[in-house]
């Protein structure tokens, strides 16, 4: 068996998730029908991580074993042909024996999308969020800068989480309009690991920042003495996109 | 009554295009039933152009009478719900009496995207053509400064276009990265008016140009004596989106 990883790129809009669920249809399943189809024997993959129902992925990454070799640079184009328009495999590399794109995960990036024009926007609505305010940019800056680092996210966590921690690391969030349109606004979050619906919350609480709806005292304050109701509404999913996942430079196979 | 003009935006995937058609769903037909609604009669507009099934549009204008004063800046809220998603109006302003959104066009711009990553991209998919050639940029810009003036356009004209003359001017073919992803190419096109997919097929024609399928002579040679077989394949239209609609200084109404 050949350890393999491979990076996938998918529309979040008409899957439950990305983990098999009973309700519905999962980008994993989808994943490891293809690729068994391919192999021609069953596959089963493990993912960098779940996403949400509607949440989308540029470079969502999964971890599997393959019983023959196939060049690594054919991989994609020949998993894409065994797969709907609404996802693919943009990359696949050859990894060492034991690799677990879940576990040796080291970090992760995400950008939730807000668009702020005047009415809501018809080409942007499947990729953002639409909010009728005109968020002050400075203030989500601010609101941003409070979240970085090491902290108990607990106020940041829907309820029905099982993580055994709440404190997790933020490396960076950063707060800026999208090259694509001015209305769209772009929260990017990079940080090393992440708690249930973290992303959305930290994005519903740095947009309530940004029409002054809390502070940057009142965000301080919940993650020093940690409540859900002291932080922000958890932003619908379609705003949502995991862009990139990172790993150490000794996850390559040996050749 | 009261003359109106309203800028829609719409996400052309579901529609059949924008004019009534009688085997499925149009904007027309769906503006007309919003408009209709909001102002408790039969309101019928006219759309400065038909585009065609599953081409999108961020500025196509529709000129309409209304029945009673509603302040303009209120109409776009007003109108929108009872709009389905995909469709909006993003501005209404009142005009001159006579006013005619296709008549009084004095140009439109559009933009046809065209996408190149390595594999084909769910998150692009709806928005752009996927091509897994690698097109030239200077060669797609040497084709498409070829286009520009006013020529004869037959050949980038599809079979079965009504038109009289098919003589057009074109200001402006613009080839460049999207400030979005650099795997995006954007192919601009400003002019006064259009053959039937004539977009599409200048599009067409200048990525075979890329890829060395065409010459520059080759459309030299098409706009001089044209014939369909010398120009490039008409591109799908989920590529196309109709940017904006220009129209003189003087087409508002006098307050």
């Amino acid at each position: 068996m050949y350890p393999l990883a491979i990076v996938t790129e998918y529309d979040g809009t008409a899957f439950v998730g990305f983990q098999i669920q009973s309700n519905g249809r999962s980008v994993q399943e989808v994943l490891n029908g293809a690729l068994s189809k391919l192999y021609k024997t069953e596959i089963n993959i493990t993912g960098c991580s779940r996403t949400d129902s509607g949440v989308h992925a540029r470079g969502h990454v999964s971890s599997l074993n393959v019983p023959f070799y196939i060049p690594e640079e054919k991989i994609p184009l020949a998993v894409n042909q065994f797969l709907p328009d609404d996802v693919c495999v943009r990359k696949a590399f050859y990894t060492k024996e034991g690799f677990s794109a879940r576990f040796d995960s080291l970090g992760k990036r995400y950008i939730y999308r807000i668009y702020t024009g005047d009415v809501r926007s018809p080409l942007h609505a499947r990729y953002s969020y639409f909010t009728s305010y005109r968020p002050d940019m400075d203030l989500m800056r601010e609101a941003a800068s409070v979240m970085v680092g090491e902290h108990d996210f607990a106020a940041f966590c829907a309820s029905g989480s099982s993580a055994v921690t709440t404190v997790r690391k933020i490396n960076s969030v950063d707060v800026r309009y999208s090259p694509c349109d001015p209305d769209l606004i772009e929260i990017e979050v990079i940080g090393e690991a992440f708690l249930y619906n973290m992303v959305r919350i930290m994005a519903g609480t740095i947009l309530y920042a940004g029409i002054g709806k809390i502070s940057k005292e009142d965000i301080k304050d919940a993650l020093t003495s940690p409540s859900r109701a002291k932080t922000g509404k958890t932003l619908p999913p379609q705003g949502l996109t995991l862009e990139e996942v990172y790993y150490g430079d000794d996850i390559r196979a040996q050749s």
